[in-house]
């Protein structure tokens, strides 16, 4: 059974402003369900790297994937890694230059990367076409086992894990409120516009419903 | 003077899909400029950290801020840091599995970060507020001696850098174009929204023009 509660360490506490952090699992899922995008951190010779890539989930498990042949994947099977995943929502706009901030939700996962291999590998695969686009896996033309061994696929448990969220209006000091300062939220959300249908499409190809009812989270 | 190109290095160097990569200096200008986020992996013990915070950029340099008192702006001070800002432009849906993908633009910038002090610091910080909302600093409460204090503001030069990107349709095998799979491009933004005034606006104040004219980038 997996504790409701994400597991606080000297990674994951949070240090400043704890009423913007939780360790709420299911509001850390949320998040990660709402966009597809995260970014992995990892050290190479004691020096920062980061690269920006894909994330899907199944369960309790955080996955991602890219070329075998990338030194970002060589190099985190097995490794520490920080991934975050970040929905940036808004920028608030206070009546003080200090007051003003971001409203975001973000998670960061500490944790050692497992590469996955064979069934394992190719059922992650299509959870993350199918996660985005349900139904589509099995409408494609099938992954070749060249391809399959050319893609590395990762896995880290959602365990070691903090959220960090704020939202709504500024929060400034008490007398600032009498200035007539124009204070509020410019509102910025992930949209997802047109689909763009290739022009090499073949002739009565209709558009999938996992095209025309795509969305985000 | 600077140089047009970054700075190719072994961090830097584009191993895969050089197709997709960039040195161009001005182009990732134009990509750190075109959103106020990004992500920060720093060392800490030999082990990854990673960070979400708000960017900007002044000439050649890139900038961010924070808590003093943070962990996060407490060990990443003279140390190395890997810095990358990202957009993401949509899902690549492709006829195989294997050449699904993303669009997205994206910069990835190593180096030491330098914390500013005294009237530099307060520059940096009116330029951080001016970028995003032209004006707005010289109508704010002013900050107070203990409200510097507090920010500590990094500064990291845009040098030994990188650009990847990709854009476009899919990039199908060739013998899968005669395939009847829908193939195309959803596109992702990140979309300005309304703004919200705060509840406590005085009456009379004036929505001003670096909001009812906001824009990203």
């Amino acid at each position: 059974m997996t504790n409701s509660e994400l597991r606080v360490t000297d990674k994951t506490r949070l240090i400043r402003n704890p009423a913007r952090g939780s360790y709420d699992r299911k509001l850390a899922y949320e998040i990660i369900d709402s966009t597809p995008m995260c970014h992995v951190s990892y050290v190479i010779g004691g020096e920062p790297y980061i690269t920006p890539t894909f994330q899907w989930r199944d369960g309790n498990d955080i996955f991602w994937h890219g070329s075998s042949a990338s030194r970002f994947l060589r190099n985190v099977a097995g490794a520490s890694v920080a991934l975050n995943v970040m929905l940036f929502d808004g920028i608030v706009l206070a009546r003080s230059a200090y007051h003003h901030s971001a409203n975001f939700r973000s998670v960061t996962i500490f944790g050692q990367a497992v590469q996955l291999e064979g069934d394992e590998k190719t059922a992650a695969l299509k959870r993350f076409v199918d996660g985005l686009t349900p139904g589509r896996w099995e409408t494609l033309r099938p992954m070749t086992d060249q391809e399959i061994k050319a893609t590395a696929v990762l896995k880290m448990p959602i365990d070691e894990a903090s959220v960090k969220l704020r939202d709504g209006a500024p929060a400034d000091d008490e007398e600032d409120y009498a200035l007539p300062v124009w204070a509020g939220v410019i509102q910025v959300s992930q949209a997802v516009g047109d689909a763009i249908p290739d022009d090499r499409n073949l002739p009565g190809v209709e558009v999938p419903d996992h095209v025309s009812g795509f969305t985000l989270g």
